[in-house]
Parts: C-alpha cells; structure tokens; sequence
C-alpha cells in the first residue's frame, strides 16, 4: 500500500498549510534530496494555531500535550505534500527536533514528542519512518504554543 | 547587482570575526556545499560581545533584542566570507535557529528572530534568502547573551 | 596512529548502547555519508542513565556537568561505532548541539560543553573532530539529566 493510501486508510486528513502570520520565513525548503522542515505549532484544519496554549504539567496536560505534538505532525505532513506532492516521496525521515513547552519541573518530556514519533511509523513504517530525535524543554514557545516540531527528512528523487 | 554590492549599497560593513574565547570549537565547517554555522552571539564591530545583556522581556527590550539578532545576523555573514570569500557564493539559506534568552512569560519570539531573517532577506532577495526557521525561548544562553542563531547555508561550487 | 588505537591508547572505554527504554526513535541514522546522531544523555559503561541528575548551577555543578557531557560524548562514539564499525570511518565531525539544563541564572554554559568538544578533539585531532557547536541553557532536559548533545557527521565511504 502507497504511504497516501495509508494514511487515508487510517482515517487521517491533511490540515491546510500552516499560517505563519506573514512571518518572513518559509515552512519547507528543498535542497537536492534533503527537505528542511521549519519548526511546525500544532494548528487545526484550516491551518490556524490550535486553541490549546500554555505550558505542559501546568495549564496543558501530558495527554493534550500528545495531541498537540500530534497535530503539529500532521501539519510536517502537509508541509511535506506541499513541497514534493506525495507522502510517498519521503525515503527516510533522518532527524526530528521535539521542542516542548515546560513547567517548571516536567520532566518526563520524551513521552510528549512520542505523539509525533509514534504517527510518523505509524504512518510510513519502520524503515522509512524510523529518525533520530532529541526532546528537549524550552522556557518558552512563539504565542505559548505547548510543542513545536522541525525536522529534516530525504526525498526520493 | 552582486550580493556584496547590495550590502555595500545598504550602507552595512562586516564585523571582525566573532571572538571565541579560544573556546573548542570552530565558527563555520564547510563539508562539500553545505556551510556549518556555529551559534552566534550579538557582536560589535571589532568581533567582541555587545554590551546589552540580559533577558528579553526584563532587561533587555524587544527592539534591542530585535537588533541584538540583525548584529548575530551581520556576524554571520563575516563567518560566510571568511568561510568562502564572498556574500555571491550562496546559493541558498537553508536552516535558521533562532534562540532567545527569555524572561518569564515572553512569548513574542518571532518578531525578534526576524531582525535575523529580516536582514538575510533584504541581502539576498527571496529567491537565495528564502529559508527554514525555528524561533523559540532558552532558560538561559552563555554569558546572559539575549539572542544566539545558527544557520546551514548551500554554497555554489 | 588510528583512532580506534588513540581512543584506547588514552585508556577509554566504549560504553554500551544508550538505553532508550524502548523510545520510538533510533540513535544514529546515517544518509549517504551523513550520520545524524538524537540527543544522547549521560550513560554509564552498562547504557544506562548516569546518576548524576539535576540542574546545572543548584544540584550539579560545573565539574560535574562537564563529566556528564564527557559521558554523553563516549555514548555517541559507541553509536558511531554502531552504525558504521569504527572511529576511523569519521571524516569530519560537523554539528555539535549542547544543551544544559541550567538552574536560573547559570550562564557559564560553554565550560560545560567543552567536556564534549575536548573528549572529541583529544581523540580524533584538530582536523577530524574540528566542529561547530551551539552552547545553550535548557528549561528541563529528559528526566532530569545535567546534559544532552546531539550532532552530525561526515563519515568516510
């Protein structure tokens, strides 16, 4: 099965682009076979910032943390679809940067960025999907958001 | 026009190189066409850190701090000239992290990385400027500097 | 010399593979002649955490920091070796992200990560382990370790 067809088959849809506020900066730049995805916020369909803000362990719990790192994934995915055209045309995640909105005191941070993780092997496989990560946190995020996500991947050409 | 014609006409000069302190490591690695760019400070003319330390948000406005990132932005580019001799060998700006030393609750971390993007984007043009971003808030940086950026370039052979 | 030799030579010892706990990432992934290396956390010679845990500047201190970033370093050699047989397939260390978790107000951050970059340099030489580097001050880091570095690398076909 083509990786589109399963995503769909997951009952997954593809937000809109990611609105970046007329921000002078580009959500995805391809270099050769190497895709630079910018660090991503969880948005919602429409590709506006989702409603959920603040710092996890504080006002956003671990669970709507993995939801947002979750939704900021499936934002990377139109990103990806949006620059080459298919999800099939990714041949390797290589690497994800799993930023997460602290209170003072989280610390179990890597099962937050697992939301991210965990739907790009749900959704592309072991050996395409498998990537290195660091999840790390921050003292604060743009406008509070609780995740942000950036990543490199390889592009088939 | 050139791209080191257009920085000229823009009435701006490179600054000696950033001083490192002897610290362990090197300010830019070339590996075949891709430039490597350390973090870089807010230096002065003569390479030294700048005076305006401090947490943004508290000590440290977001204007200054907007131009502590245009002066990391200017650093940059003596690393891009010492690396290969001239601002004309990008080819493109792939990848930008931009780092802000926040007070508690700052949160309007784009609009000072944007002194950084800003400025690559009036040097170069959108076609080579054009490039990946993520803007985000650190506990602390070395020394109490307010921003710290690194970059990936692509360099024409 | 080789640097396998050099690397026992200086009477280190690899330590096992960091212990991820089943984390859904992977610890090196290698890309044509790029090896990307996640977050690795100080790990003892069994791959287990270190004990040592807290903020840099209250619970640990600098030397020990420095210690834990040395640890963190010999666990990326042992994931180089992993991934690619031997020291010696390194052509040139490129990237090197060091984050501390910092107690407020902890600002010496670069001694810190210098207990990665010299271990580097002492066993792969100025031109092998030259490197650029980013030296930042983290909110939290993963349970609580003092230090996490991720990195990339050029290795030899």
């Amino acid at each position: 099965m083509s990786i589109d067809d399963k995503f769909k088959t997951l009952g997954l849809q593809l937000p809109a682009p990611m609105q970046t506020a007329n921000l002078p900066f580009d959500l995805y730049r391809l270099d050769g076979q190497i895709l630079y995805l910018s660090g991503h916020v969880p948005t919602e369909s429409d590709g506006s910032m989702a409603k959920v803000l603040g710092k996890v362990g504080a006002e956003v719990t671990p669970e709507q943390a993995y939801e947002a790192a979750r939704k900021v994934t499936l934002g990377m995915f139109a990103s990806i679809v949006a620059a080459v055209g298919s999800l099939d045309r990714v041949e390797a995640w290589l690497k994800v940067f799993g930023m997460v909105n602290v209170a003072p005191g989280f610390k179990t941070i890597p099962p937050v960025i697992n939301g991210c993780s965990d739907l790009i092997l749900e959704v592309f496989g072991a050996d395409v999907g498998a990537h290195t990560r660091s999840a790390v946190g921050m003292a604060e995020l743009p406008f509070g958001v609780p995740v942000e996500i950036e990543a490199q991947l390889k592009i088939r050409l």
